[in-house]
């Protein structure tokens, strides 16, 4: 039970995600390929490890091209699989089988690419979010992610960070306040514009403010934000910050943040993290490897 | 003088990525920011080098939104841009100025983040680029980019890889024919699948084949093939290649090629090395500066 | 200063609407009239009072038609307008004047009836919604609309409720989480639900939990609701549950509320009460008068 | 056997109407309910009597966000409804079902909004052109509807206006040719313009022109139009008109008409009266019981 | 003043047909032709004669790629021209200019295609259209079109047909409603189809019934057709319905009628000749010249 | 086994031009057509001969909007029929049966004249695509279509000119380089202009060169081309510029070609011989013969 990537969402990226990958259609599949040739394919993974990430996308996109296709999964979003260390050397017998994939081979051709793009994408994100979680440790501090996510893929790389282990950020400027240094300075002042973004924002969403110092936090906490991001701050002013806000509202570290220093911040007594480091990641290294049945 | 990414993409790109990343409206900004303020913005590199990539791109994003809003360019796309050293510490005064833009404070806060989004996209991809071709040396050896791009934004990763200093492989299936193992074996041999494809597809388009040993590689050169691609090859098989052909066709190495081994391959006499290393490159750190004219 | 309606949304709208309602083409109007005959039109209201919604809106619209169509106001979102009393006979003298359009006549003619019909919903939902609001008399208590807005029309209804003086309930499934009985069936318990929704949504919406009884309310404040709705309970239910809950969070009194009602049930002492009253109202009933200039 | 709405218009309205309201996902379905768990629902009217209308659209939209869902119908667009008096309170054993659905829960909780309100108006605006229609009593007048229709929903709200008993006037402006006053002052008199639309409209239309006065009405019939409407003429006035035509022509009564002085306005002889008084009927109090189906 | 292409037909037509021609880019001109430079193209008709369609559609198309391209005319849609007989050898001096373009070279080159095709095409329409009109000499007999236009340009054939002379018959199956053989049968009997239809469309709409004997002709008369089509009918056949009918309703004569025997079929006394003949002429010769300014 | 019309673009085609005949619903056949009433339809074709072009095509567009129907085939894209000669007149019994449709009677009836529309257009093209290539002769030269294909049509028309015989030249802008004269003059010289579309260009394409003269045929040669177009050149001068190339790279012959000319052309030694002749021909005749099954 997981909160995945809405069909709508899923089946408009693949309409356009194939017809961008297939233009005008594919020269070399068409001319030598059978429409009625069928094969199988298994989709596997090269790294050493993963955090399988974007099956049931992947299986809707080839499905979405061809509903005669049929997917069977060996994982399933979430499973964290290693190779065995000693075969950590990358050979075809090593690699982490994901899924098996099943249809005509024209079909698994000419959609095989988009979906690796995907996928691998989604296991990349899915797998650093992982990292920087552990590196969190026993802490009870919250990764968050960002907005910086890739345009038109947003709601694949928050699922990916979700799967990871983070907690996600707003979406978009329309599911979270968040008063910034700007908005304070074109409202002039940080009450009045707590009292705008409240009574005009739906009532759904928490209004966070983002402060750049101890005065600043003050102010938040007093115009009544649900939560305050510490923006840029060194861990002995956000220490300052977590005693004076004394578990009030909740606090996010934000700015500057990696793999390497989250620990240290989290330790800052501080109740999110956010970092937009697992959107920058490698994708995942993905092979699909294809025989015909019967050529 | 340059092959950009055309308009017609460009402004779709813009209306999709901009309703996903506003949702239903900047909560946030709509309460605080009067519609007539005005303010003036930098985009700046925080990294310590740069490939400019993609500011043309940007302005049609940001006057898609709001036709009013003006870019003026510190640099332009291809310069290749460093911090003097002393400066690295990344301080304020030492970040890259990309370019100015002034209009609706509303407008510019809105269409930030999908702005820097996809500009640090392209400049990330551009200035890892620059870094592969220079492992190529004085070498005579082109680089290449491949088809795993980014869902959605084949034309921007693809326009990055040139303002990097690569050529483009094929954009998609439909402008380039490149026959690999699985269409060989579906078409019962790889001389019949040359011939089909020689005879269906365009005759704008050039034919590849792929090819895993020396024999293969002969059988492609007898079947007419315009460019042999060299997979996972050895520096020795790959040499022996170059003898065999001598010239005929020109010679593509692709597979387990990095930064490392790039100079190595180059100098198996290859024609054309291929790989989809800038793809994964890290975005660069842009920052966007804005001040309210008159708040 | 208000959140309005995005304008990639209100483009979108009038791509689709105009395209709706003109068809194939304007059989009378380009029939007869010249594509350089200019005319001026002043949009009125008709009824005796007004909450103005939607001037810019249709301006969009107009101006998204035909770019050279200049709209100037009589007055703005929001104001409340009245027809002096000795007027209300409905007679042309005593309409209320909203905007002043100047354009080409043929495309004033083509996209009149586009845009009466969604300023006529917005004039509604907006003066209806300020008669709720007043029924409210001085308590503390915030209106709420609801997700009943017409499909299509969301971000435009939703703005309408804002203008006329409530505040949005959340605008779709996505930003905000509302646990419903079927929820807690489904997960087996109001605690498991309440877990498992903090733990997946983004950290910037709030946790809403419906609740029928005074029991099911204890439940929600104990596993950590940010808000609780009470549905359907009488003021007597209503009553006790504002004692239970004692500002710890707050109350939302929902379901079988309409115009006469408000004002006792807001006097149980709930923060919130929603409604979808004003998307059930009337439009304003609105009219173009037309004048060619120098025909 | 019925005018119904094209699949084509559904399965358009239904991808935009469920991405509106299903935004990024539903957080709260998708975080409690599992994707395999099944659920039956009823649909049904809370009001004491209904027009039933828009059943199939409402499966196909269902059905169009996943096909597994089946719906069974337990009585037909047009069918009039009531409530046996005695029951006329509203409890739940008094309501009218209209329809039965089965399928996965998630998919029947997201889509339920959507449902609800597209039916709720169908319902409601059918509802309330029976009543017009039998305000008419047996005149052998035929009630037409309007162009005042929601935009984006004109195909639904047409058909729910035959559903309810109309016929429909025009659908938009390129079906259909309407002189009105401007164009004629456009076209410098009524024959001129009578004359051009006659020659420049497809032969498939018909043409009507509106006039205000008995002159009006004359020049019309001699210009040869197919169809005079009387605009906000009284009942005198629209009764010398009925003697002058003569049955040359159909005659249209429109402007200011409602429930109360329809039987009045068709006693005058008229061959149709238009209004958009159903477009303006509130929505049918609709409801979506659904029970989990083994949890 | 004529009945032109609406514009939100135009331009949603100019963004699928550029960005089906352009791909992902124009590669040469894009390597070529430097983005500022400046060039004069003036586009010209080779065929002897020709009937101008088009001139502004061409001029939203270039301006929807590029809105500083400007065009001017050198004579407008509906202008008859041809080439003095002594210069009808096609040298480029006895080429007939249509219109003048200015703008980028390079947005000049790109659209060029798709304008020419579709300017072209309407030319062709047009021109073809004029010469079957003039077939029927003196007849008071009116040419009407079918709905065998070219999928995705209805609107322009359509066009295109009444600048050169027709009148138009319905656009398509929503706009006028005509009764054929399959509709009786389906029904059980003509007078019940049009009963059924009558109740069922729109007022606005005529309805025509398709009769193949003197009998259905009768049929269609007693049953309250507005229009009957006379199909596939031999001249005496056509010459008894036409008695039969005497000028109750307007007939229309379809099915195997050429340029040859229109003039022969006009003198049965039909009001209405329909062919698809126009939409099968070969298109309009058409040169695009261009010259750099200051290259 | 053949290069076909990928579904991507045979669905996109579908949904925009059912909407586009449909409009807003088919009046006549929704009135008297009965839901469930299913019929069986034969597609024939009335003219001599054919060259079959679209079956599947066909096929996809009927599913598409009822996936319901079924097609079934008597011949395939590819086949040439003819009618035995004696039964040239055009009977009934003589026409060529295509394929058999059978489904819903009103799903039929609604999509019968799109999918006639482009099928009929692709057997044209195919069919004359055929008459040209058999006027080559034996010759073993390769005819070509070009660009000047129907707008939103490209890749039917592109399929239809392939299934008659020819080989595709380019498909757009952007899987084709070709440098014509106005790319030349604004580069300052074709050297230059060979040099940047070289580097410029995906390594996929070719890159093509026109040339008017025997001395730019040469410079193209020296520059690099790998392909040269005769533009507009006596057969005198083709033959010196085969002579001049020697088949270092394949010549195209382009402008002025029809039917009668081909063969003189080929004969002059070209390799290509280009034409747009195809895209010109009219339509083949077809027809739906419908029969309701148990009306």
């Amino acid at each position: 039970m997981a909160l995945g990537v809405d069909r709508t969402i899923t089946r408009e990226f693949a309409r356009l995600a194939l017809r961008e990958d297939i233009g005008l259609g594919d020269v070399t599949t068409d001319s030598c390929v059978d429409a009625d040739l069928v094969a199988e394919a298994v989709i596997y993974c090269k790294d050493s490890s993963v955090v399988v990430c974007g099956l049931e996308i992947c299986s809707e996109i080839f499905r979405y091209y061809d509903s005669s296709i049929t997917v069977s999964y060996h994982c399933q979003d979430g499973d964290f699989l290693k190779i065995p260390s000693k075969d950590n050397g990358r050979s075809s017998e090593a690699m982490i089988p994901l899924c098996r994939v099943k249809g005509r081979a024209a079909s698994l051709l000419k959609t095989e690419r988009v979906v690796l793009n995907v996928l691998g994408r989604m296991c990349g994100i899915a797998t650093h979010t992982r990292e920087l979680v552990s590196s969190l440790g026993s802490s009870s501090c919250t990764l968050l992610d960002t907005r910086k996510t890739m345009p038109g893929l947003k709601a694949f790389d928050k699922y990916a960070a979700r799967v990871g282990g983070a907690r996600n950020h707003r979406f978009h400027l329309g599911d979270g306040a968040l008063i910034k240094e700007n908005h304070v300075v074109a409202c002039g002042g940080m009450a009045r514009a707590i009292r705008r973004v409240r009574s005009a924002a739906p009532v759904s969403l928490k209004l966070e403010v983002e402060a750049r110092t101890l005065k600043e936090v003050a102010l938040a906490l007093q115009g009544g934000a649900d939560m305050i991001m510490l923006d840029n701050m060194s861990c002995e002013q956000m220490k300052e910050c977590v005693r004076l806000v004394a578990s009030k509202v909740p606090l996010e570290a934000s700015g500057n943040i990696h793999q390497e220093n989250l620990a240290e911040v989290a330790a800052c007594g501080v109740d999110y993290i956010s970092t937009s480091a697992m959107f920058r990641a490698p994708p995942a290294d993905l092979s699909l490897l294809l025989s015909l049945v019967d050529p």
